[in-house]
Formats: structure tokens, sequence, C-alpha cells
């Protein structure tokens, strides 16, 4: 039960591994590159999911599904989405029996399909701005997986919008991304850089591409979401067309936005520490556990009527589980459930139910700082304060740790030094070749133009020319 | 915009694609046999799904998720199985540019690749009951496709357990089909039938399968759940194992269930009419609709301030939506909601704001017994009264046309006579070779074995032999 977790400072790959396994949150499965989410971990997802769905239809959208299946020629229609995504597909060939006609694409991404209907729905500008989202599975062809980070089937959704004007997409690609951002730090309690990407790392069939940017517990980068403004590229390739207010054929103007499972992997690794997982409260599936304490049968029995009037009183309010196993120690429980990253524990033993008392551990505080002793009746009030504060806590120990470990070179030197380190922010000339060579030479890649930006100009930290933006430079995922 | 739908009277098949359509539920794909849920479509299914999922975890099972791909030798390993399902499988046989080993079938159902993750994770009875389920998308390779109803691709739930012993599963079997009853009944106030498939009709691989038949409005019937008791056939073909409490290696028991978006046809089929749509309020997308009526300028302004205001109130408690469209009539939009289903439509005119009432109009009532008059003050109580009475009506009126529609053959002209004009129950040897000549000769299939029996024994409706049980005989979706 009780299994080793390699120290993330001996072996992060491993740290990783054995985490996501051992809180039993994912599993590889018998398919090259697939994953099978547990219910731990899908838990998480579903918390996720709300969060994200809860914003989406605040701000206008719905959901919808479209096909799996992809033909071939839908593609193939859109030049550089073709080219970026090629490598990648998987093709049915055959169903029911029979070669098919045209071979299917499994759905690497729907911005294709999704045109092939907008053409269909959309005919005057009083049906724009048309605001879609869907949840749903996508396969991307991948040779080396890493359980959430990269698999070949993940989860995900995708926001798929069209506009009468460039603004109005160009305002909806940047909204989504601040969706994007407050989820990040109100929910997942992960603080996020949004910038534009460069040319190179934009969404293949994009014209501009956004992302939100964070740092994992190695100090490396995760693109934690990305949203795109596509211009009028699937647009023209499908002729998704409308009749403007002054009578005229336009193609509509396409943002598409999207979120994965990915964001599992990045929760895990921005605040699991060497004792394993650390949720975020307002995410986690458990948040509460309430661990009994006893010696005596007659204890066994007092302890666990105390706690299960607890667990009915906290239950209301907060999501909670009552370990009553009898096979293993609470001191196996304690380690238990801090691996699983439940953020705050109750302990409940027979001088606790005497003194009308409960003890209150904190996951994300040092072993000895991590205590409260509350009185019964104000065990839920005292929870709730808890709760709020730890997911507090979370954010700050992660921006803290990103701002600790961000460099600001003002050479190539120093940067070589700096993305070793951790994120460097330095001034960049935006020519492809200086990103590449940066790239070859460190393995930093441009992470992002953050949006933020102090307007002065500087030079490019590779070439020495004139340069009017910074951008962020790591290693990622 | 108004779009003619064909009478259900004149062509029911017309009748219920041109609804579909024309109240945006879903569309056809440009991918043979796939189909579009539209965002209408798809809130109704959310409605299902949250209402289903609050059932399933009630009963302790959770969520998890499982590849889309299905190695091809794990289909093969269960011998009814890939009978059953080999005709109507999507095979990928290139994934990333290159032909793969082995083919990978996308999942046309998971009882395979879960059990080759049970026999992982399942060591000891204290694994068990492990309760699983899924949300997901399958294949299964149709020729006639029917939107909702029988398409390439759709979306469910399936549930899968394990269990110590054939009497646990056969217990979580009857109960998740007893969730089923309860959800049709409850939520979607559609009445069904209970009961058990003959063997001709069951999953293939399962020891006995269950199932809740509905009648649709054309008094066909449609299978819109089902519960398979799988025995140790899986468990035996992937060695799912646990050690019981005495110590012994023994194979687990397991159960499969599921419902699909096939449910929002049997939602459309069963309540519709010549008008459209009528939703059950607890699934309706739009519970109520207001409707503003003014001739000038300034009666737009007071009827647009009192109907926003009313809005206001109405939403924290049901999903609404005021039609503020200024383009189309006030009659058009009545139409145009009446066909989309909308239970109850709230009509504000400027005689209703000088008296302080509004007009409560029923989707359930015919023309002239649908109008409540109320007081503004009054409307949020009794519209939430009216919700009620109109979900129970939907399933009182449902009731009572499968009542009328139903028939009580005592011999064979009689039960021909019966399934040409909806379900007959009459006593069935068990035979198949009777429920083949039944089928070949009025194409009317046992639909189940209705759990309810009188006890009493009779003769075989077809062959006269000894019969104990009665069967629901009808067409069938």
């Amino acid at each position: 039960m009780a299994q080793k977790i390699t120290p993330a400072s001996i072996d992060y790959s491993r740290w990783y591994t054995d985490v996501v396994q051992a809180a039993e949150m994912a599993d590889y499965a018998p398919v090259k590159g697939c994953m099978v989410i547990r219910p731990y971990g899908y838990a998480l997802w579903e918390n996720i999911q709300q969060a994200l769905d809860k914003r989406f239809k605040a701000t206008g959208h719905k959901n919808a599904y479209f096909p799996l299946f992809i033909p071939e020629s839908f593609i193939k229609k859109e030049a550089e989405h073709v080219e970026g995504f090629s490598p990648e597909l998987a093709v049915v060939t055959h169903g029911g029996g029979k070669k098919l006609k045209e071979p299917l694409i499994v759905r690497p991404t729907s911005e294709t399909i999704i045109n092939a209907m907008f053409a269909q729905w959309i005919r005057s500008y009083r049906d724009l701005p048309m605001l879609i989202n869907q949840w749903c599975n996508v396969v991307r062809w991948e040779m080396r997986t890493r359980l959430f980070l990269r698999t070949t089937e993940f989860l995900w959704q995708e926001g798929h919008t069209a506009h009468a004007s460039a603004d109005d997409a160009m305002a909806e690609t940047l909204r989504m991304l601040d969706v994007y951002r407050d989820f990040a730090e109100t929910e997942a309690a992960i603080p996020v850089i949004p910038g534009r990407k460069s040319d190179t790392e934009k969404f293949a069939g994009a014209v501009q591409s956004y992302t939100i940017e964070a740092m994992m517990g190695n100090k490396w980068a995760l693109q934690a979401g990305t949203s795109h403004f596509l211009g009028q590229n699937f647009a023209k390739a499908f002729g998704t067309q409308f009749l403007s207010k002054d009578n005229q054929l336009e193609h509509v103007w396409q943002t598409s936005w999207g979120m994965s499972t990915r964001m599992i992997g990045a929760v895990i690794m921005v605040h699991g520490d060497d004792q394993g997982l650390r949720f975020p409260p307002r995410l986690a599936p458990i948040q509460v556990v309430l661990v009994p304490i006893w010696k005596s049968d007659e204890e066994h029995a007092q302890v666990l009527a105390v706690a299960q009037d607890l667990l009915g009183r906290l239950s209301s309010e907060f999501r909670c589980e009552l370990d009553e196993r009898t096979e293993v120690s609470p001191g196996f429980k304690f380690g238990d459930w801090e691996m699983r990253g439940v953020p705050l524990r109750v302990e409940i033993g027979p001088r606790d139910v005497q003194e009308g008392k409960a003890v209150l551990v904190r996951r994300d505080m040092p072993h000895k700082q991590n205590k409260t002793v509350v009185a019964m009746d104000a065990a839920v009030p005292e929870t709730r304060r808890l709760l709020e504060e730890i997911q507090k806590n979370l954010y700050v120990q992660a921006l803290r740790f990103r701002e600790e470990n961000t460099f600001y070179p003002a050479n190539y030197d120093e940067l070589k030094d700096a993305v070793a380190k951790g994120f460097a922010l330095a001034y960049w000339c935006g020519d492809a070749a200086c990103e590449a060579a940066i790239k070859e030479e460190t393995k930093a890649s441009t992470r992002c133009i953050p949006l933020k930006q102090d307007g002065a100009a500087g030079k490019c930290v590779y070439c020495g020319k004139e340069a009017h933006e910074k951008a962020i430079f790591a290693r990622a995922f």
C-alpha cells in the first residue's frame, strides 16, 4: 500500500510518475501512448470541467458535439494546418468490415469539421457571434508519452467561435485567454504568464496564438492553455461566410481555444512535494479527510460516532471522506492521505472526544506548523477558514517559487545560465533564427512574449539587434 | 425561420427528422452515419447527464476514463462479444504516418479494455465491489442511420462493475436497471417497462440482459437503457481474479449498463406532437420563455422593463430565456417556442403591464385550456406549480397513450393484429424459434419479458406449448 515515491530532487521525472501512480490518478493503458484516468484523477478533472464550464457559459458560450471522425480531405483544406498535424494523425481505413473510400482521421482538433458545419449554419450577421464549446477526446500520435502531459489520446475542451470582424475575434481570443488565467489562478492556485506565442510556436493554422505559461516544480515551463486568433484562414478554406449589415458576403473571423487534461499534470507539478500531491482545495477531489484514532473497542465506537457526526456536518459544504479502515494504523493513514494531496486532515482521538476537540492538520505547511486544535463546535467554520487559507497559500508559494526562479539576463551568457536554473525574461528581436539558435544551444524555447511589457526597448539577448519586447525563455514539457 | 414540420400522422419518420432539424437539436454531419449535436440538443443531454450522474454517485459509483482505442486482440478474447460486434467495428490501421503492427478498434463498448485494467487493479475481496462509470463516445458502424436513434458515433455512459459473488452482481444489475427506470419516469416523464431480454436480443457477451422499454408516438418500442449481468465471461477471458475471504483465487462477477444519446430521441418521440417538441420541464434546456408584446416604442420600453424584471426573478430558479427579437412578430415567436418544446411561455403585453399581470401558457395542453392569467407578484410560485404539473401531466399522457395501445392477445391472430397497432403482452414459451417466426411474419420482436408477471401459466401465443411468462412483442426502432 504505502508506495515509495522517488524524491523530486533526485529524479523529477520518476517523482512525477511515482506520484501519479501511487495516488491512483492515472495508469498506463495496454494501448501504446494511451492512459487510463482513474477515479481519483477523473474527479479532479470533473472539478476542472465544472469550474471552466461555468466560466464559458457566463461568457455566452454553448456546448455542442461534433463528430470524432474527420474526412481526410477536410484536414487538407488549410495548408498550415495539415502540415502541422500530418505527423500526428490516427487514420481509420476500415469500417463495418469494408475498406473506406476516403480514410477518416480521428480528430486531433476540430477546426475543420466545425467549419464545415458553421458554413451551413451561418447566414447573416444576426447569426454572429457564434460561440461554441465542445468537451471531448482528441488523438495526436505521440512517440514519447507521459501521463497527463503527453498522451496519444487526451480529454479537453475546445472553444470555436465565429465573428463579424477581426476586432471582435481578437477581443474574444484575449477574453478566453483571460478566462484561462483566472481559472488557473483562482481554482488551480497556479500563477501564470499570459502571452503571445512566437510564430514558430503558434498553432498550425492560426494567425496568432496566445498561451498561459506556468512554472513547474523542476523550474521548467508548461503551456497550460491556449487561445488562437484564426483570422479568416479556416473560413476561407471552408467558405464560412455571412451577409453583413451592408449586405456584403464576407468571411467570418474566428478563434479557437483549448485546455486539456494536461492541466492535471500542471496541478501535480506546481504544488506537489516529496511527500506526494498537494491539491488546491477548490479542485481537490477530497477536501477534508477524517481520521479516527483509537486503541480499545470502546474507544473505537466513541471516536467513530463523533467522527461520523462531524462528517455529517462537514459534508453539506465540503467534499469529505472518513477513513474507517481497521487494517492500517493512523500513522499509515496520515501518510497515505498526505501522499494523495488532501488539503486538510481532521484527527479525532479518545482524548479529543473527551475534551470536545479535534485536530486540524494542513497539507500545505511544514510538519511543525501545520496543526490547529479546535473546539468540535467550531470545526465547520474553522475548516472553511483553513481551506480558504490553504488555497491562497498554495498560490503564494507557487508565485514566490516562480519569482525566485525567474531571471533577467542582459546578455547571452547570462541567459544560458538563467535557463539552466529557471525562467529567463529577456529582450528578443523576434527573429526566428535567434529563437532557433537559442533552442539548439540551450534547449530553452520561447514560451511566450508576455502581454505585460514595460514599453522600453533594448537589445536582443542573442543577436544584439534592437528589440521592443521581452520573451520568456525556458525549458518546457 | 418558421419551418414546416410534416404531421406525425402523415409520416412519422419525416416528422421526427423535421422536428430534430427545425428545433436545431442535431444535424447530419458530412461524415457518413455521424451527427452533430447542436447546442439545444446538447443542453438536453447535459441535463440528462446531470440527473443520471447524481444517481450513479448516490449508488456509490465513481467516474473514470479508459482509452478510445482497443487492441484488436482484446475484442477477440470473448467469443460471443467478438461475434456480436465484428460487423460494426471501425478500425485504425495507421498512426503517426506508419502502419500499425496491431490494428486498433475504436471502442464500440469498453468491457474488454476495462477488464484489462480491472485485472491489474483488483487483488483481493477488499477491492470489491469495484463500481466504475465512464461518460464517453463510442462507435458502431451503422448502415441506416437516424439522428440520435442510430448513428455511427454516439455519446453514452457505460457502467462497469466487479463483484465477489454472482448474487452481488445480479443485485447490481437490477439496481442500475431501477436507476434507469426511475430516471426515465421522474426526469424524462417516460413510463417504461423493465424486463429481461430474450437470449436472441441480449448483449453480446452477457449472461443476461435487462432493459427498459418505452412506447414511442408511433406505438413502436424503443430500448431506452440496458443493464447486463455478465457473469464471469469477461473475467475469465481477461483473468480478472481476486483473493476471497477464504484465501481462494476466484474470478470476479461483473455487470455493465448503459444509456445513450438515444434517450434524446425517446424524449422527442414520446412527447412530441404535430406542433413540434414538448419537453418535460426537468430536462428542458429552456423551461420558461418570456415573450414581450408591444406596438409603440413607448410600449416596447415599458413591456421590456417588466419582462426583464420578471426574468431576473425567475432565473434564479428556472432556466429562462427572454425573446427580445424585433424582426419577428409575437405570433411567430409563440409558434417557434412551441415547436422547440419549451414547457411554459410567459406573455407580457401593455395591458398586462398596466394590470400588473402576466399570461402563462402551457405547452402540454390543447390551445383553449392552456392559459392562466396571474398577478405579476405570483408569477414565480405559479411558474413553479405549473412546471411541476406539466412534468406530471406529460408522464400521465404518455402512460395513458401506452395503456390505450397495449393489447393482450390470446392467440396468434390477435397478436398479429395487436403488433400492427401497438404493444402486445402475450405468453411466450421462451423458444427462439417462436420468437424468430413471429418476427419474420410480423416484424415484431420480443422487447422484453417484464419483471412484473402475474405468476399464472398459459399457452405460447405462437406454438401453444405451456408458457410461464408473458413477453412484450412490438415493432421497434
